[in-house]
C-alpha cells in the first residue's frame, strides 16, 4: 500500500507530506471518508461521495475532485483486493495562523490512501464484540465527518484498557454510537432500533444498506435513541461501519446480550449485506 | 518569520512538512500552546510549559523537548520583537490508520513557528470588542488545549458574518469563554467574575496574571460561571488571551456594556498587566 494520492499526484508513502500550516493540522478543519474495498471494488462509493460533499458543504470548504477516480486508481495501483480507501480534505494551507478562514479560493489539501484489511472473514463476526458504555463528550455536530476524533480515540484506548473491544457512548443516558460505528439493537419481538439521524451520530453508509436489509427481512425498524438498559435487555445487538460491515455485539458493560453469542438475525443481516455487496460487485465486473 | 522548528531541526517555512499519516492530522491527536512575545521576550513561558505538559499528560503523549530553548531560538532566528510563538505536539506518525495509539515509544511530531503580531498597540484596546453569544457545542474537555478548534473557527466566522469581533459561547445559558479567549465581567460594585477552572474552559495563562492584577487592585474576585444576562448588566466586560492580552468588550448581543466604551477598571488591569510584563522583561535583559 505504498502509493498515496496528494493534491493531484500519486506519490510514495514516505513522500506524502503536507505543510505544518495546513488547517487540517492546526484547526482540525478537515473532513474524511473511509470506503470499504471488497473483491477489488469500492463499496457504496456514491453514498460516500454524497456524504463527503455534505460534510464539505456544512463547513463551506470548496473542494472538487473526481473522488471515484482517485479511489479507483489507489485500488488499482496498490493492487488492493480487500481493505479500505481513506480520503481526507482540509481547507488548505494558511499564510498566517488565524481562526478565520483564508480566502475562498485557497486550494484545499486533498489526500487519500489505501489500507489492507480483512473485512469479509473477520473472526470477530463469530466471537462478537464486547462493549462498555461511557459518556459521549464529543462536540455536538457528530453528523459532520470531521477529523476531530480525539475523544473516540481516547475511548478506544479505554476499551482496550478494560479488555473489551469498543465503547458505546451515551448522552442523557441514551446510546449515541460506537467510537467509529453506528450502534443498533434488535428486541425479542423483532423490532430493530437504531438511533435517528441527527447531530448526535454520523449518518453511516453501511447503516443505510443495513436498514434496507432489515426491512426486507421480517424486522420492524424504529429509528430512535435507546437507553443502556434497553440495550442490555435486547435479544441482539450489533454495529455497522465500513470497516466492520455488520458486526455482532455480545456483551455490554459485562452483561451478556441474549445467550452471549452473535444473534441469528444479526448473522442473517450480515450475510445478506455481504451477498448484496458481492452481487453489486459482480455486476460491475 | 521564515524559520520553523520541526522535530529537532530549524527549516525554512516551505520545507516544514509532515507525513499525512501523522495522528495530529488524522485524529486531531495533538496539543498546542501560543506564547506572547513582547520586546523580543517570551511572556509567562514557564506557565505555558506547565500547561503544555499537563495537556500532554492528560492524553498520555510522551514528548520531551526544551520548549524554552526552541521558542527562544525561533524568536532570535526570526528577529521577532512582538508577536507569538506557536508550539504543537502530536502523538506522531502511524504505520496504519488506527484509532488505538501506536506504541508508546513512537516519536511525537513537534513543530513550532513564530508569527509577527501587534500586541501592545492593538487599536482594539481603545475601541473595544463587540461580541455575540452562541451555544458552546465543543467537546467537554476544553481544559485540554487540543487542536480540535473547528467549532471555535466556525464561531469566529459567524462573528465576522454578523459584523462583530467574536463569539462568547454558552452551556446551559452560562457563558464559558470566547473562541480563543477567557471571558470576564466586572460588576458596578467592584466584583470581578471569571468562570471557574473546570472542563468547560481553557485554564488561560493570561487569566492567571489578570486575576493577580485584579486582586492587587480594589476588586473582589468570584470564580464562577455567569449568565448572558449577568454579562449584559455588568459595568465592564473583557477577555484575556496570549494574543489579545487584556481586551475590553463593549457590546454583547447588540447590548452596550456600561456606557459602550472600554471600562476604567479593565483599562487599569490592561495597563498594570503590560507594566508587569515589561518589568519582567527588563529584569531578564
Amino acid at each position: 500500500m505504498d502509493l498515496v494520492y496528494l493534491n493531484g499526484d500519486y506519490v510514495p508513502r514516505l513522500s506524502a507530506k503536507i505543510s505544518v500550516f495546513d488547517r487540517g493540522l492546526l484547526f482540525s478543519d478537515a473532513v474524511y471518508e473511509v470506503v470499504s474495498v471488497i473483491d477489488g471494488r469500492l463499496v457504496d462509493m456514491e453514498r460516500h461521495v454524497t456524504r463527503l460533499e455534505r460534510s464539505l458543504g456544512e463547513l463551506s470548504i470548496n473542494a472538487f475532485a473526481d473522488w471515484m477516480a482517485i479511489s479507483q486508481n489507489l485500488v488499482a495501483e496498490n493492487k488492493l483486493r480487500e481493505g479500505l480507501i481513506y480520503l481526507q480534505v482540509s481547507r488548505g494551507v494558511m499564510d498566517e495562523r488565524e481562526y478565520r478562514w483564508p480566502a475562498p479560493d485557497t486550494a484545499p489539501t486533498i489526500f487519500a490512501f489505501a489500507q489492507q484489511r480483512v473485512l469479509l472473514e473477520n473472526p470477530m463476526a463469530d466471537s462478537g464484540m464486547r462493549i462498555i458504555t461511557r459518556p459521549d463528550l464529543r462536540w455536538q455536530r457528530c453528523d459532520i465527518k470531521t477529523t476531530q476524533l480525539l475523544y473516540a480515540s481516547l475511548m478506544k484506548m479505554e476499551a482496550m484498557a478494560a479488555g473489551v473491544d469498543d465503547v458505546w457512548m451515551t448522552r442523557d443516558d441514551m446510546i449515541t454510537e460506537g467510537t467509529s460505528q453506528n450502534a443498533h439493537i434488535i428486541r425479542e419481538d423483532g423490532v430493530l432500533i437504531s438511533h435517528q439521524l441527527d447531530c448526535r451520530i454520523l449518518p453511516g453508509v453501511t447503516r443505510i444498506e443495513m436498514l434496507m436489509q432489515a426491512k426486507s427481512m421480517e424486522l420492524t425498524v424504529e429509528e430512535r435513541a435507546f437507553s443502556i438498559d434497553e440495550a442490555k435487555n435486547a435479544a441482539e445487538a450489533f454495529v455497522t461501519s465500513s470497516t466492520l460491515l455488520i458486526m455482532p455485539v455480545v456483551e455490554i458493560d459485562g452483561h451478556k446480550i441474549g445467550d452471549g453469542r452473535p444473534g441469528e438475525r444479526t448473522r442473517a443481516i450480515r450475510q445478506n449485506y455481504m451477498a448484496a455487496v458481492q452481487k453489486a460487485s459482480s455486476k460491475l465486473n
